[in-house]
């Protein structure tokens, strides 16, 4: 029990040094068209669980990793995922008027820089990440292979592709082969370019990054059929957001599909294949291991 | 008059030729998502002058360049150029049915499809000058600095940034100085990437970059306030797009501001500014000045 509290201080020090490296990268400079530095930062500075650049530089530290480029490219995919949210709350989209019990950007600024904001958080969470060429121009080659990475895990054979299958299945019954490729792009993604860009910057080999890669791509299914079951069995003021969303907005889940006790086992053996292929990697972190377990088992 | 005929014949092979690395760069791998790959191609296949991946190259020759890395960021400055115009056109944004005489990405696709279209062209813009890495990983550090020209000037201290001045400020009267920070912002930054990167993968000095900018720089304005001129007094069929379009969205232009004979003036002005510069410069291209002027001075 004291352990597990030790834990939690530990998540929250993290969160709160990660919060630190989000405003450091923030836009300082300002100019006719401070607005949009404005609602970048009520978008990014939104709270949530910071969890795609703690499990970054968690896979980072698994290798020892020294690389001062891993900061931006931590600020980088926070963006990258606030930007989604942004976008995905927009009235064309899902149309949510609230999120982290905050109303949503495009309600406070308007639809069109709603819009523009989250095209302006997607550009500069590149621009952010080119930051580390700077920072270690020796390292060019690594920042490349990070780049890349970062790009296609939140492009259309990734993240926003799985927004697309999503969106065009809505109110359709789905199969389950399509729904696993919806989480593992639109949710897997994202955690899989978290991982690997750490392991890459924390000096893994080609066949580490693989299998990060895939363990990050078991955590992230686990963790979205999570989501489901919370849609279900959690209420509002738990979660911070509105539940039976799914049911509201016509989604097929993995829950409506396969039922509770079916999703809970689904997530217990994507845990297990991830947690078995972790001890498999060459370096060790204990506290990666629980923070996995945690995000996995999570109540809210 | 032959010579002018020989210099447009000249433009048709090279914007072919850009045609055929726009078409080599789009997507080919398909998948439950491959509808958001249709959406992309017919966006970014819809024709236009190709200005900016020419300018690109023009600019490349001028320092006699040979990077191959060169053709990913042809592609990647028109994505962008592509996924600015399918935002711009929302309904939320300037609500816009027809562009080049066809049907906007919105209009054929849904509103959802539109925002997640603009959203894929930006980030696969990243992912195809990413592809530079591959091609020339010797190069990763000029590579490095021609992505930071890309982020920065297509983002909130370039393009998005006098785009986010242009929505706020329309329907209101704005000044002098407004205007061309968004002309500057909205129009030149992206002009001023395309040469600058052309500078840099050309192997042009930091100096020499500089006054390439500065040349891009008035380009674009004169670029700009010529469209402002060409709303006025062309017709929608030479344009293929409606006319006086700026005033039915109640916008400021410089020639609102100013009146035309003025606004020729400084189309004048800024042409010369940039000529003289480009003299300035190490290398020579007598079709890059051409080109620049015809921008200018177009009827289109």
């Amino acid at each position: 029990m004291n352990s597990d509290n030790d834990f939690q201080v530990q998540i929250k020090q993290k969160v709160q040094r990660i919060e630190g490296i989000l405003q450091e990268y923030l836009p300082k400079q300002k100019g006719y068209q401070s607005v949009i530095m404005e609602a970048m930062g009520y978008s990014l500075l939104a709270g949530g669980k910071r969890l795609r650049p703690l499990m970054m530089q968690e896979t980072f530290r698994l290798y020892n990793g020294t690389a001062k480029s891993l900061r931006p490219f931590m600020a980088a995919i926070e963006m990258i995922h606030t930007y989604s949210l942004v976008h995905d709350d927009l009235p064309a989209m899902d149309n949510d008027e609230y999120r982290r019990g905050r109303r949503t950007t495009h309600v406070v600024y308007g639809e069109d820089m709603g819009i523009l904001t989250g095209d302006a958080l997607l550009n500069y969470a590149f621009e952010t990440a080119f930051k580390a060429f700077v920072i270690e121009p020796e390292d060019s080659l690594a920042i490349g292979r990070a780049l890349t990475v970062l790009g296609d895990k939140a492009g259309i054979y990734g993240m926003i592709g799985g927004q697309v299958i999503d969106v065009k299945e809505t109110g359709r019954r789905v199969s389950r082969e399509v729904l696993c490729t919806i989480y593992r792009l639109k949710t897997a993604a994202l955690i899989e370019a978290s991982m690997m860009i750490g392991a890459i910057l924390g000096g893994a080999s080609e066949e580490e990054v693989r299998k990060v890669e895939k363990i990050a791509g078991y955590v992230g299914v686990a963790f979205q059929i999570q989501d489901d079951i919370l849609d279900v069995t959690s209420t509002s003021e738990t979660l911070g957001k509105p539940i039976h969303s799914d049911e509201r907005n016509e989604k097929t889940t993995y829950v409506t599909l396969m039922g509770i006790p079916e999703a809970k086992k689904e997530v217990e053996r994507l845990s297990k294949e991830a947690i078995g292929l972790l001890h498999e990697l060459s370096g060790e972190n204990a506290f990666l291991e629980k923070l996995l377990l945690q995000l996995i088992h999570r109540d809210r």
